[in-house]
């Protein structure tokens, strides 16, 4: 069986129609839904792109592998979920964006060469890169933003796409009266992108996967990651008007947020992007514009579908539709993600299993509580192998994709989020150290912890579903505070770092010594069996008188 | 100025004539307190060799670099004492042991080789050997405990002793009517061991530190650890002989402790060698082997010490004395190390630099909180560096010897055991993962967590100095058990991992992104300066036909 692993960037859990939305049809996304288990209540482990797949990649927490915010590069020796497949016999491979940074420092350290398959991956977050392409391809007096080469720009060019970076000219731009009408302003959502629709990101990238299924000898998991609907919010005809005003949905905000907000939170809705998205007629082009490149991810996704069921494939192959985080689109007062509600940090994912075993739970749903983490865990085990959890740290999803019942899954879910390199680190007058946020979710109880010295968030989502009052300063909800903080606590002494010894090399390691001459404790030696000490008896074979005081008064001279 | 990294194994905080001891006189210890300044409060970030070592050579918990217990590899990539080191121009030595397990299959992975000098360092937990040896040439049914090669016992090969492992049958064993007596016996540990004395362990290895010395171009630091007094006890005449019944200390044991313990702690009281040592004729054995063995190292420092004064150099080393933990030696009715009372966790530490400015702190005595971590950060900032607090979570001691005042020091130190691989972890039924304890002491409170579901235990130092009482099930401290509970859930959430990127990292990646084209959420462009837009100006140079119907339908196939 092949894995594909497809992630959108920045795609809300509540723009599908499968999930709910009136207005915004995405056939396909449900047609693996209908065929699989889509489930509710998924989280990552940090809103923010880096991070966030960091913790995909490897199945650990922010705080495990350390690479907590964009451009941290992943240390040199994380063990990634293409490690781990390749034990198991299954390829590993990349078509799109991992925000990777390469430990260069680390990798020069250890005289790894990123021309090697060895330095190539540990470039590549594990992955062999079948077409690497992290999407934002911008240029400024400083440079260029990413210096790797660009698949698609190479694509474009060789589509007679002029100039240099034809990303910027094309895809990322739209037109007004002849002039360029780029991407990165809100105002320009609205204008169909100046590009061939067949030539736009998703577009290139679906056709590439469709070479890769059809190239490609198995079994393979595909990590098929797309850059949209992330910002710039353009798209191509005809998707850039396919949505208008009655299909926008209503913020998710209220007036009583913006009454003595907890202070972090106020720093966020004082950023650009935030007063953007308070702004109605921002959300009026810059939401039309998130639909359609979602609609757009659904067409293509049909695509691929399609191809897999033609070529006979389907059937063979587990397929995973997910995001690495939501996208406040103006909800709270706030836009962007970077933060713990619900529009930010929880994520769709649909996990469509061929394998009988999981034709009990064809089209339903799955409430557990979920994280990002798991899919490195569910994958290993997809791939046959027995999750190394001294390791991953999430749990593998096949129970729930199996219809069993489970014992013990998990009570509450963590997020981070680091903000260190942000302007609020400054604003709000603390160190990069103390720029840190921790969430815990019970599924009910949603607690932000903030190091240095403020005081927690807290919302009821059974009462408040909105998530619109913070109940994080009001005493008469000290105990839930107090509980959550003992999951937070129990969390933070999570062993996380073991990562040389499995619990079986353990069970290996008892009592070992004691066979190899290490017998310490032995009062006289019947203590254990004679085997053990039988080389410790026996005549001495020479005697050395001990030292004469003139010896001892000359000794080390 | 080069830096004599000094550690004895095993050796206790109070068993040394500068500490108190009243029959065991260590003079050369005494010379470099009087010279420098004895840290009175000093722990170890786990009270077991491995683990412990781990830490001193990393400079991190024992949670941030996950080899917690014996024989548990330091994964690859780890950055280390050595790795810091070398990056200012310092050489690292190692003579003697480490008790580090290289990461074999982690090395295989990024294809290192342990020829290479930089697979050398990775298996060395990042020290170019001198000479490395661990010091225990076990050898049983199952075969070699250690099969790295011994320097030692090819230096008793070459002084004529014979055998396969002369450590075994001479340095390890006394005499007993013409028979083999095992040293790892402890109704042999009055025997003389059946070796010149100048060929045991300590002065071997001490004259491998002198031809260093001598031999050795600066600035090196030389990590000289001796594998004494560490079990086997069993000493050379003189010394096997040189205390008695009248200089033995009596244990610091109450039977209170045994009346209903904590289960964790009855486990320890079940265990071989605690039974042993509850031994009054084993402690009368055992503890003047001990002795003697630390008057041995106390004679041959005196001889390094000379040396380095005759050759000029004092005044050019810094001289760190220290241990990776205690001994119980019977007192708490336990023997070895593996708990967290003080005469386990609590280690001597003593700090020569040479230069000026610790002139006034010379024979001092300092009663901060100090964890073995902030010895790689002093050892930095001694060689020139800046502590890089993003790996390293020690601090630096280097204030302190230097008789500055210091605002923000530690509140509280951390200790941490993992118990898996012992038998407590099948006697007490838990897990490998919840076979884990954590020590939290503020200076006067002790708290002890269990993972698994155990009560803490706690002991009040200042009205309970022997630590006698466990006030951990007494809900009139719930107060305090709470406050330390509090320091551990901080400590739980400490940025342990960040470790490719320093705070100045993060202050030189703010808004560069931006002058690298990267310009989200702007809603017309006017919120930056034209410099950052001007690219994105300007005439359309293609333009392209959204494309017809009949081109839509036929999009793709």
């Amino acid at each position: 069986m092949n894995i594909l692993f497809i992630m959108y960037d920045q795609l809300r859990f509540d723009y599908l129609s499968c999930a709910g939305h009136p207005f915004l049809h995405t056939p396909n996304f449900d047609r693996v839904a209908a065929n699989g288990v889509r489930f509710t209540n998924a989280y990552v482990q940090s809103p923010i792109c880096g991070a966030s797949r960091m913790s995909f990649y490897t199945g650990r927490y922010v705080s495990s592998h350390g690479a907590q915010w964009n451009g941290f590069p992943l240390r040199v020796g994380e063990v990634t979920l293409g490690d781990h497949l390749r034990e198991h016999g299954m390829d590993c491979w990349l078509l799109g964006k991992t925000h990777m940074k390469a430990d260069a420092k680390g990798m020069a350290r250890l005289g790894l060469s990123a021309d090697s398959t060895i330095g190539a991956r540990q470039s590549d977050c594990g992955f062999d890169a079948w077409a690497r392409d992290d999407g934002l391809w911008g240029q400024g007096p400083d440079g260029l933003y990413d210096s790797k080469r660009s698949p698609y720009n190479e694509y474009l060019k060789s589509k007679g796409y002029d100039g240099e970076n034809p990303w910027a000219d094309y895809a990322n731009a739209g037109i007004s009266d002849d002039q360029i009408a780029s991407g990165w302003m809100f105002r320009n959502a609205d204008k169909p992108a100046n590009i061939r629709e067949e030539d736009s990101e998703t577009p290139w990238l679906t056709s590439e996967a469709i070479r890769f299924i059809d190239e490609t000898k198995g079994p393979w998991c595909a990590h098929v990651s797309f850059i949209k609907p992330h910002w710039p919010y353009i798209v191509p005809s005809p998707y850039h008007d396919m949505y208008g005003h009655n299909q926008i949905q209503q913020p998710r905000r209220h007036a009583s947020e913006l009454d003595k907000p907890h202070p972090v939170l106020a720093a966020y809705q004082d950023t650009r992007v935030a007063t953007a998205f308070q702004q109605d007629d921002v959300r009026e082009k810059v939401i039309p514009a998130y639909m359609g490149l979602i609609k757009q991810c659904d067409d293509q996704l049909g695509r691929l579908l399609d191809h897999l069921e033609a070529s006979g494939q389907m059937k063979d192959t587990m397929i995973v539709l997910t995001s690495d985080h939501g996208d406040y689109l103006g909800d709270h007062w706030l836009g962007e993600k970077d933060f713990f509600h619900e529009a930010a940090v929880k994520i769709p994912l649909i996990i469509f299993d061929p394998r009988a075993g999981a034709d009990s739970t064809r089209g339903t749903t799955c409430d557990a509580l979920v994280e990002s983490i798991d899919l490195a865990a569910t994958f290993v085990e997809a791939a046959g192998g027995e999750v190394p959890d001294h390791i991953i740290e999430g749990k593998s999803l096949m129970p729930w994709l199996r219809g069993e019942t489970i014992d013990g899954w998990r009570e509450y879910v963590i997020s981070e989020y680091d903000y260190s390199v942000t302007p609020r680190c400054k604003a709000l007058g603390v160190s990069p150290r103390d720029a840190r946020m921790f969430m815990v979710f019970d599924g009910r109880w949603k607690l932000i912890h903030f190091e240095g010295g403020f005081r927690p968030m807290l919302f009821d989502l059974e009462t408040d579903p909105d998530e619109f009052t913070d109940l994080g300063a009001d005493p008469a909800f000290q105990d839930q505070i107090d509980r959550l903080y003992g999951y937070l606590g129990a969390w933070g002494r999570r062993m996380s770092q073991r990562v040389t010894v499995s619990d079986t090399d353990i069970q290996n390691m008892r009592g070992a010594s004691l066979r190899r001459g290490i017998m310490p404790f032995l009062v006289d030696g019947s203590e254990v069996p004679a085997e053990l000490t039988q080389k410790y008896h026996g005549p001495v074979r020479q005697t050395f008188v001990p030292m004469t005081q003139s010896e001892e008064e000359n000794h080390g001279n």
